[in-house]
């Protein structure tokens, strides 16, 4: 969601066409749905992506599902990535092995093509450079297309990663959030309630007692809501006066996570709200294969 | 293109649709051509069929490259039949190996999903069982088919095959038409002289000497213009009659040359004054995704 969050401001700050791929074929290949389950899942992740405030007369989202079925150099990018690629290649890239189903080895070209230009002719009638902002674990896949691209004649993509946000209950450092634990993550559907009782049991870097708090400071290193809150709050200034005083020992974690409960429950409601104002109509809008009259302004 | 006219009599034979599949992605990805030259070659094969005398109103003729990307429904089974093909699967059957590009592994489920109507909204509302008429060379395609059919909830499809014709000029038993060697075989573009020649250097089951021929006959088994006979003349009791006459050293190897030289320099003529009458908007019309009125008569 962060990295949604961040295109967003991307778009903003340079008035740029953003292109959503929702790999909905992914989900079906990697974690056993069906397409239909795949892609009503799908349909339900682009509204909490509008939620969070895109233009849609910048902003093209689409589904692999639907859009192959639509674009037919879409699927000739596919192949023709997949001519470069060596199944070893893709076995040291991504680890798979001989009892893994080839449907995965299909994916990572599907994955590549929004990469270029040419995979969106109703978008671009020339090829561009294309910036791609995406958590680390993508990575794999667009190294990948870098070293293709040139062999295609296209132009490499730019990339721009996100580190891992770090997981409320693990040890702060390389804590991944975790789907099957509840309590690792904040979720946007999580209830005032629930988001105080996870920060309350988040890890924390507060000291024992009140003397070595008061001594030693908290260890913000391994403060997770302080994490958070250096990623959430929106206001520099008073981020900076929470690390001194928390720091040096004159804060208590319990006002650290009570400060922190407060920004994620606006987030999180406004979020709910905006998600809620999403229709059908809209998803249907920015997802319709379309010039995008405010690219030629 | 025996098998295109074996499909034309089925069906008129038992007056059934007819879906017929030009792999025009699988030469892209196998012959290293580009995607524009494989559906150029594509759309020219698909005018020699339509010469073939096929009724566009029982016939979809589709191209891989084009049909994948008007349908959901094809590329949905693609990525489904993928899921239940391993890797050391598609390698055992295909002889793949790590250096081949991921895009060989990826064929594969193409060309199988066209064995499951529902790879056809347009044409079929419900689960009908397909019969494919092929090349002995496609068998592993759709026996991984067969296997993966009933996994995905869907008819296994039935498979008719032919062997393979033989070489004009290799041995008669194992030799394959080779396109390297143009003189292995008649093309439908060869002149009447080409054919003749093609013909006269063929691989003969006469004898050395005249006194040979007349005690032993000629070996119908070594002779290929005999067994192009089989294949294409129509009348049978003429060509029973040259099995005995020749096959019992009456008559001479130049006469059965000559009666095959007729006929397939007839037959070429015939399907290239067909051919020449195929119109881009015949080929449109094969091609158009649509349903087929006399299937519901």
């Amino acid at each position: 969601m962060l990295v949604i969050v961040f295109c967003r401001y991307l778009q903003e700050a340079f008035n740029v066409p953003l292109v959503i791929q929702i790999t909905d074929d992914e989900k079906c290949i990697f974690k056993n749905l069906n397409p239909e389950d795949s892609k009503r899942f799908g349909r339900e992740n682009v509204k909490d992506i509008i939620a969070c405030g895109f233009d849609v007369t910048k902003t093209f989202i689409f589904s692999n599902f639907d859009y192959v079925s639509r674009c037919s150099k879409f699927y000739e990018n596919i192949v023709v990535t997949g001519k470069c690629v060596t199944r070893n290649k893709i076995d040291g890239t991504f680890g798979f092995t001989g009892e893994d189903p080839v449907a995965k080895y299909s994916f990572p070209a599907v994955q590549a093509v929004p990469s270029f230009s040419s995979s969106f002719p109703h978008l671009f009638e020339e090829d561009i450079p294309c910036l791609i902002p995406c958590a680390i674990d993508q990575d794999p896949y667009f190294r990948m297309t870098r070293d293709v691209a040139p062999r295609l004649g296209y132009r490499k993509p730019a990339l721009i990663e996100s580190s891992f946000f770090p997981a409320l209950r693990a040890s702060g450092k390389n804590g991944k959030m975790s789907a099957s634990d509840a309590n690792s993550a904040i979720y946007m559907n999580d209830s005032a309630k629930d988001i105080k009782k996870k920060i309350n049991g988040a890890v924390s870097g507060g000291r024992d007692n009140m003397d070595d708090h008061k001594k030693y400071g908290a260890n913000l290193e391994e403060d997770i809501p302080f994490k958070y809150l250096s990623f959430f709050l929106e206001d520099d200034a008073e981020l900076e006066h929470i690390r001194k005083e928390y720091g040096e020992g004159r804060m208590l974690t319990g006002a650290v996570k009570m400060r922190l409960t407060r920004v994620l429950t606006e987030i999180v409601e406004n979020h709910r709200r905006a998600r809620a104002a999403v229709t059908e109509q809209m998803v249907d809008a920015f997802m319709a294969a379309r010039p995008l009259p405010s690219m030629f302004e």
